[in-house]
């Protein structure tokens, strides 16, 4: 009920206003996603023998980088325009790129720390369900980086191409991030299926915890999506913002539009 | 534009339109399920002896039934307002509800054959994380069954009750079906593992075969999930079919609100 009164207060162009319960759901998002964090680190440190990058503890650095980067910092990226809904757009769109770029960067770490691995070790690259998801989530982020950078801070994209190219950015983000959760619970399962073997089906304590770590990633994903596509909770469209702040775009060529 | 021209004409009220691009996306899915399940039988058929009930075949009628159910059909169910979006709103959702009954019935065979083997075999049963996301899949599926037919089919929910709850199973249906694709996912992997082993990594033809299964399963999951999404292809509310249509219930509580 308060959440459809808030509605329509914004929807009136009214003074700042969050829904009721939007920092609830927020603050149990973030509750999932460092728990999530802390979990691989406890995973890797009591039953990985922890994190080295010249040794065969190199390997260990690739679940825990792409749980930080892929799954977290992506997860909350998604979340900046719902979190700080009401601060200026641009600042809001600049935070957005920049822990795209963070998480972009983390991920590297750990293509690179498995790769690296690989090849120390003679094993066979690119062979497994996990490793095309993983390059084909790690291209399609690129690429959505890219492309939104070009369309939403590069002074050049006109309004109304912005206007046809958002709802895409946002489906393809939203779908992304999803991909690398599936990926994050394909790349646990095949650590949990190369290590435990027989002993998994036992309940060894790993593989209790492993499988409570996959439940944590598949919740966090559903924490995040519930907060992105709730309705009531999209940021609101502010027309006096558009006519004062400029995105680093020319007056001639007018400024974004609306919410995102 | 095309699109936009339509829905224009629909918020006019005009007569019945099918946005225009739409068929070939719905086309497309279909395209990608079907060859989901085709695929399924020939991984079944070519490299693990085919499907039989009473004997060590049994558990092949795992993956298939829940391909067929808890994916293709599943898919399908939430398609159901989108594809057949300008006839009786009632037809409609009994189609859906009857999709979704289909699909329960087809991964319950799925899960009795799994259990059934583990149970001939002496296998210990729900140790592994697509054990636990499988049965959290199978429980919220039904859930979400039970409380979508008790207020949208039973009579009963007033108006004002569905239009709260609507957005809720909306999202909860999404959930499931893409908690369902991530499901099937680890299962394959799990298939592929116990049964390659050191082989996946020399790229035998059986590994090829199912990665591409695979990616199928999530260009699937993505199809069906646009599909959904797009705010433009979202069935039109009716407000004719509202005061003529009853939905099983009573003159006095009104009628199911708008589009779903």
């Amino acid at each position: 009920m308060s959440s459809e009164l808030v509605c329509l207060s914004m929807e009136g162009g009214a003074a700042a206003t969050t829904p009721a319960a939007l920092p609830y759901y927020v603050a149990f998002s973030q509750l999932l996603g460092l728990t999530l964090v802390a979990m691989t680190g406890a995973w890797l440190g009591l039953y990985r023998g922890g994190i080295a990058w010249e040794s065969d503890l190199q390997f260990n650095a690739h679940p825990l980088c792409m749980v930080i980067g892929l799954i977290f910092l992506q997860g909350n990226a998604l979340l900046v325009y719902r979190v700080f809904r009401n601060e200026a757009k641009r600042t809001t769109k600049v935070l957005h790129g920049l822990l795209h770029i963070f998480a972009l960067v983390i991920a590297l770490v750990g293509l690179v720390a498995v790769f690296d691995y690989h090849r120390k070790k003679g094993y066979a690259d690119l062979y497994s369900l996990h490793s095309w998801c993983g390059i084909l989530v790690f291209v399609l982020y690129f690429v959505q980086w890219l492309v939104g950078f070009s369309f939403f801070l590069f002074p050049g994209a006109s309004f109304s191409l912005r206007s046809r190219y958002r709802p895409q950015h946002i489906f393809f983000g939203a779908t992304i991030f999803l991909l690398s959760v599936g990926t994050a619970l394909l790349g646990l399962k095949e650590a949990l299926l190369f290590n435990l073997g027989g002993k998994y089906s036992a309940f060894e304590p790993e593989g209790v915890l492993a499988n409570v770590l996959g439940l944590l990633l598949a919740c966090f994903g559903g924490a995040v999506l519930y907060i992105l596509t709730r309705a009531d909770w999209k940021r609101p469209s502010q027309a006096e913002e558009q006519a004062l702040s400029m995105d680093f775009k020319t007056l001639t060529e007018g400024d974004s539009p609306g919410s995102q």
